[in-house]
């Protein structure tokens, strides 16, 4: 990437920028910024990392005005330096673009797949499924009957979409994830579960990424869904009828319990676990191993099981490491008091 | 379904009801008490919903005897409306029962295939496999060397069955699950890790649902067991030599480390755990999230780490929140105490 | 196996041992001490098993000099009987070792497969992939490009191994885990997530053991690694850029989060979480859901949320238990001060 290709990316996706340096550009990939050469760009956001900004050899550094003293290298002027980052690391890595249907895929006859699509090998596609522009379907997916996919879907290898769900445009699923599968719905009766069959769907909006061996449940009789802009880690378990509101994101391992309502905008560190058929304001924070067993009504951080404000629950938390010290001090004021009685008595 | 159709269904299934309505019904399928339509079937059984009751437009509500005034649609008065409910949820929306062998599979010579069973693409059946009648076995699914299969069981797509593990009837293994992995058996020497071969199977009892990517080890020695009745959910983890007694239910991204026995009708919350080795008596309920290091010799309810009879635990939790307070109490304490002695010192 | 094949195998493996028993050995598996019988081998290292050493019928017992007189069967007395048991359970129970590529599998026209290999049906192996020798495929498995294998390596069913990743001699993938999927790597703009491409490799060393529907992503810039002798456990995830030390050991559900730095030799029990950017020093040990919070300088062992010495962390666990105690003392002090302020004031 020369010079003018840069500036006119820039331009493309509507960047305010400053630029900073030679004329002479020869850009090939993105790199770290301690091991990146002079064909590679870098990005600077972590003020800790300031001696390898000094110290970098890079092509181009992305980082903030208040920075761009403390290198030499040519120096790219944005307010948000790991945004501009990714738009061009996406540049130089774009998903993969093949097209065509691989000869050992299973089709069912009833699917057009535009020729704008790629599907891998042993690929099943049952009856009825819908496919945007420029799908790309791994090797070993299965797509179950009446399953839609807008453009632009990436699904990694041995990827499962259960029938009847809904995939926006630009949906990334990781390989191994698995979309619209029965829940844990069952009636108890007489020491026996009776199943209960789920016939709601997965519907997930546009922009929507899922990953690695994940799992989202098909609702019960309404849906499951996931708004557009969702961001969503591995092994992580959404059950029946959970709403996940428009761009938030939700760390590895954690665990949404059924009919549960996410606002918008919320984050989810790891592990973190709700339970079932709370509402979740927009603008929450839950910290990692977090458990929410009531509704939270307000934005803001919450930690802890039951979750609470973390910063209440980091006080509660020193004093915590302090039981022991606390439990002492109760048998001094005990005996102190034992003291002054005896003292009293004499008087 | 018609009114004697109904009447019928309910009295092939034993269910005791009252039929409070016209004889006109038209029944196409089961919905949600808020959105019924006049031919579809809800169910009440939630107090917290009783506006949904009054003005449901629903063709059929199943509820009992006590709500039965809140509606003029037809009601089906019964003890467990929600059992009533999965039997006709089921009658609507039977698992699939397709026939054949897709040419993309794989099925060794030596396997008998039964004509009511389905084998989908690209599933590999090896050598020695026994099938139940009527067994519908996904895309994508292994099944290894000697694997038996009861009557009627649903394999979702992707599903991995080890060698020499036992199904029962009428098991439902949902997608990308693993029956049958090595577990966790290695023995430590100098500084290495030396692998046991796990040579036990896994055994699986008659009705039992297993949830999409859960994984259930096989035995070191012996076998690891689920009884008959069990239900367990996504992202589960279960390792050898583990026991799960009748009927138990066992929630998403829960985990039993090794030769835990797990007894009847005991149920798990999400993301908790059970340490190694570890007697759990029939009737125990472990919380979200809870941990249990100890053998539990008691039904009831268990909470926190380690776990504890929810009842002390919910004291504890109380008393937690208010730490910073009690630190405060103890403060002002010591201060009384230092006034006292200072003004017993003065007398 | 006879006793010169016995003796032959302890040599070959540069065990010290005794052999206490009869001349004629006819063994044929390895079994459970209690249930062997005289062809086959057990083992016995837990003193609370001692009787079931003192009535076994096993064929020849694996055991320490201690308690060799505890049982008249044949006796073979070593250091470390588990190490020993391991060691010839492997030789019963070698790892599959097939041979050739089922003519269903896909491989790339470019990849060379040495006669040593097994490729199973449905496998996917795309262009530029390097195999060692003896490497087993089992079914369904998905080998993305350039994806280079050791020797002697062994994947279960359903394993994705993405572009690019490497491993080492005898690595073991248990079924359905994904090595090298995209991590969690976005940047916020605007109420969106932008993906960052994840152009890092996963690279895992020698002897590595990966369980069943673990997931370990692909590094950022840089690589994500296992190094030797690591074992891992099922539902584990590990996230971009982490580096796991040497023969360090990984129970099921455990997670870490990016760029955590794990030294040697260390244990995580079950449901344990580290959080991002920390390090761990060599000789760790995380106990069963605990969640590391800060970096660990110092050996030893780790328990609670957030993570402190487990020697500390039990004195608070026991007072945390007296909570309810602990307030009531408060509340006893409380009124014994009352009441000495009054009786100061009547004197």
């Amino acid at each position: 990437m020369q010079k003018d290709e840069l500036l006119e990316f820039l331009s493309q996706n509507e960047i305010e920028f400053e630029y900073q340096g030679k004329d002479a550009l020869a850009l090939t990939k993105v790199a770290d910024l301690e091991k990146a050469t002079s064909q590679e760009i870098a990005f600077f956001n972590d003020p800790k990392r300031k001696e390898q900004l000094k110290s970098t050899q890079a092509g181009l550094v992305i980082l903030k005005a208040e920075f761009s003293d403390l290198t030499v290298c040519n120096r790219l002027i944005v307010k948000n330096p790991y945004y501009v980052y990714a738009l061009l690391a996406q540049k130089f890595n774009p998903l993969p673009s093949q097209k065509g249907i691989h000869p050992s895929a299973v089709v069912d006859g009833s699917v057009v797949v535009p020729a704008s699509c790629y599907i891998g090998p042993n690929v099943v596609i049952e009856s009825g499924v819908l496919l945007g522009e420029g799908c790309q379907i791994s090797a070993g997916c299965y797509l179950g009957k009446n399953v839609t996919l807008g453009k632009n879907c990436y699904l990694g290898p041995n990827v499962v979409i259960m029938n009847d769900c809904v995939l926006g445009d630009e949906v990334i699923l990781q390989a191994g994830c698995v979309i619209g599968g029965e829940g844990f719905g069952f009636a108890p009766q007489a020491g026996q579960w009776i199943r209960i069959p789920q016939i709601g769907r997965v519907i997930i909006g546009n922009h929507v990424s899922i990953g690695n061996n994940t799992t989202i449940d098909r609702g019960t009789l309404q849906d499951t869904v996931i708004e557009d802009d969702c961001i969503i880690d591995n092994l992580v378990h959404i059950a029946h009828n959970v709403k996940i509101g428009q761009g938030s994101a939700i760390a590895a391992q954690t665990g949404f319990a059924g009919s549960s309502q996410v606002g918008k905008q919320c984050i989810f560190a790891g592990q973190a676990g709700v339970v079932g058929h709370l509402k979740i304001s927009d603008g929450v924070m839950v910290m990692a191993k977090a458990g929410v067993t009531h509704s939270l009504k307000q934005p803001g951080s919450y930690s802890g099981f039951p979750a609470i404000p973390t910063g209440e629950w980091q006080k509660n938390t020193v004093r915590a490491k302090n039981l022991q010290k606390m439990a002492l001090q109760i048998k001094d004021l005990e005996q102190s008091i034992k003291e002054l009685k005896n003292q009293l008595e004499e008087k």
